[in-house]
């Protein structure tokens, strides 16, 4: 298997991008992508999304973008795999480098949402559940992610307050992030008031849907020239049940487990040799699910980490150093090429503010549903 | 770049499954597979599926499907390129398989159908065009097939009878086939007098939707002791404009020409040796437009094929073997893993009536939107 790097990264501003359609917000990432790495061409796009077909009415988005970007003629497929779906077409455009038969490839993660009423999208998001035996009861995405949560804190003794932490590092990383949506501070009485949304849940524990475009374009290891390199040190994917309440421990992201370890063994590396991990916090039990899974804390004691004030761009795990899911924004099927963007711009050193000190390998998890398709890839810099 | 060959196939009759489910479908074709190949386990799964976020309001197929089969863990992914789906799926199997990452892979595609109104599905269909700049006027998707094969008749001087045989074949086929949807013969009569849908497309030029999955286990090729080994000697994607009227010529498949180009290099083989042709015959035009663009035809001489009887499984070109989209049926994520399975089952002489004699080198060619996506796969017997 060829050693890939990534040569180029683009991406726009999360927003509410009412001016602009599904094909210019994509297209957008796609040119900023192509010029950072410096190409006009590549042999095939990936393109990753979830709701167009339901939101935008438009599949196919492979030659739909191939054709808006000017790579007509070439290979391009979308890939699906609800809010995984952006490190899932990461995965599929790795393969395919990897395996000799392409030799640049355009991953895209893009989603517009905005363009329907909050309900549509509400019914759009809830395709990544069981539609048979999970939204069949009535249950929302929001609700499944708050009946963990709640069964969380009832099991290991935590409350409300004790995932602040997590949105508060990502909206005070978000505020130096260009591309952020919410670029402002929380604080914990903010936290505490805001509005519920589904119990334990509330608004600041939820990150944000948003219109939202990000992409990166990769080629064989050798052909990068460019200081550091920024290779693909792993990528590994597993899945768990589709309906949380098929699994044997709901409070346990097993895929995530599967995927780090499988990551980490690819990489050779351990746990605290991460310097920075773009984790999946849709939700903030997300976020501490997550830590647990990866080797990052024990069971039970994820938000430990947020209140013992590990998660910073300063700590020994810093999480969502560009704004996370929360404050960056969660536009679905692009999500997981943001953590993989914002990932090279920390091995690059172009944070700023919240750059992570040295940082030379970080890791980004992207997860589809409650955990039932979870990828993860590490990215390591190279001189 | 590892040599791939198939394991196994599986595949249901395509049908108006009531009583069954999407993931009791996708099941059944997987399992059969997974027996056939003599495994119950494989390293990852891909699923090709168009519109079952419309129509069965599920996405995620990948950990859906793991989940259902006994796949839990595992790696699992959804693929969509349109009416391409299944073929698309087949090929990020591959690639997965050919950079060595994974040891063994199973593509499903599958399509749940008829479980919603026929205006229902039709505007689902329609999302494969350009929702933008073609469906904005109005148009259906059989309507632009519709202008196709009109402008086609215009430019070349055929009439809409010349176009019968390519339905006629596909019918005659189908009668041998268990696993088909419309399994009785027609005539030219009974072609000419067809309600119309789109003129003029009329009934017998279209093909039927329906519930279907088809599937297939690869491995690495060195790992398949069964005699005839097929091996996936070419696999080959291409995109054009997505719509149809930003096309230099509407009437020429470049992607289709592009996608066989590159397979026939990559096979070492020329079009007169190719045994059989599984082509996407959605509408009898797209037949016509395959044949020309693959080697097969002259420009604008497609339709002599049928009329000269050389399309028939005793022909110079065979196609349709087993009925075809026509016929067999066209459940669109599904047809692309129907083509491959029935080129599987030539090159294993295992067609009965409608037998290649001594078939050693299959094309199956998958397309997604009115030429938008196209792949092209040869597989080749050995032994």
């Amino acid at each position: 298997m060829r050693q890939v790097a990534i040569l180029g990264i683009g991406q726009i501003k999360i927003d509410e991008h009412w001016e602009r359609s599904l094909r210019e917000i994509g297209g957008d990432a796609a040119f900023a992508a192509l010029k950072d790495a410096g190409v006009d061409k590549v042999d095939a796009l990936f393109v990753g999304n979830m709701i167009s077909p339901i939101v935008n009415g438009q599949n196919q988005l492979g030659a739909f973008f191939a054709d808006w970007i000017g790579l007509w003629k070439q290979e391009a497929v979308k890939i699906e795999a609800a809010c995984g779906s952006g490190a899932a077409a990461f995965r599929a455009g790795l393969m395919a480098v990897a395996s000799g038969d392409v030799e640049s490839a355009l991953v895209l993660g893009v989603e517009k949402m905005t363009d329907k009423a909050g309900r549509d999208v509400t019914a759009a998001l809830a395709t990544a559940a069981d539609a048979d035996y999970e939204l069949e009861q009535g249950v929302s995405f929001v609700g499944i992610n708050a009946l963990v949560m709640r069964r969380y804190m009832h099991e290991f003794g935590w409350k409300h307050e004790h995932f602040a932490p997590f949105s508060i590092n990502a909206h005070a990383n978000a505020v130096h992030n260009p591309f952020a949506r919410l670029r402002e501070r929380i604080t914990l009485e903010k936290f505490e008031r805001s509005a519920m949304i589904a119990t334990p849940i509330n608004l600041l524990d939820a990150s944000p849907i948003g219109d939202g475009a990000a992409a990166a374009v990769i080629v064989p290891a050798e052909q990068v020239m460019r200081q550091p390199r920024i290779l693909v040190s792993a990528s590994a994917a597993a899945t768990d049940t589709i309906a949380v309440h098929s699994r044997r421990d709901p409070l346990f992201l097993q895929a995530a487990y599967d995927s780090s370890r499988r990551a980490y063994q690819m990489a050779g590396v351990t746990p605290d040799q991460i310097d920075l991990f773009e984790l999946h916090d849709a939700f903030s039990i997300m976020a501490a699910l997550s830590l647990e899974a990866c080797g990052f804390a024990e069971r039970g004691q994820g938000v430990r980490l947020g209140l013992d004030d590990e998660i910073s761009p300063q700590g020994r795990v810093p999480v969502c150093t560009r704004g996370g899911l929360k404050a960056r924004g969660h536009p679905v099927g692009a999500t997981g090429m943001y953590q993989i963007v914002e990932i090279v711009q920390q091995l690059r050193g172009e944070c700023g503010k919240t750059q992570v000190e040295g940082a030379k390998i970080g890791m980004a998890q992207n997860i589809g549903g409650s955990g039932a398709t979870i990828l993860t890839h590490i990215l390591r810099a190279e001189g």
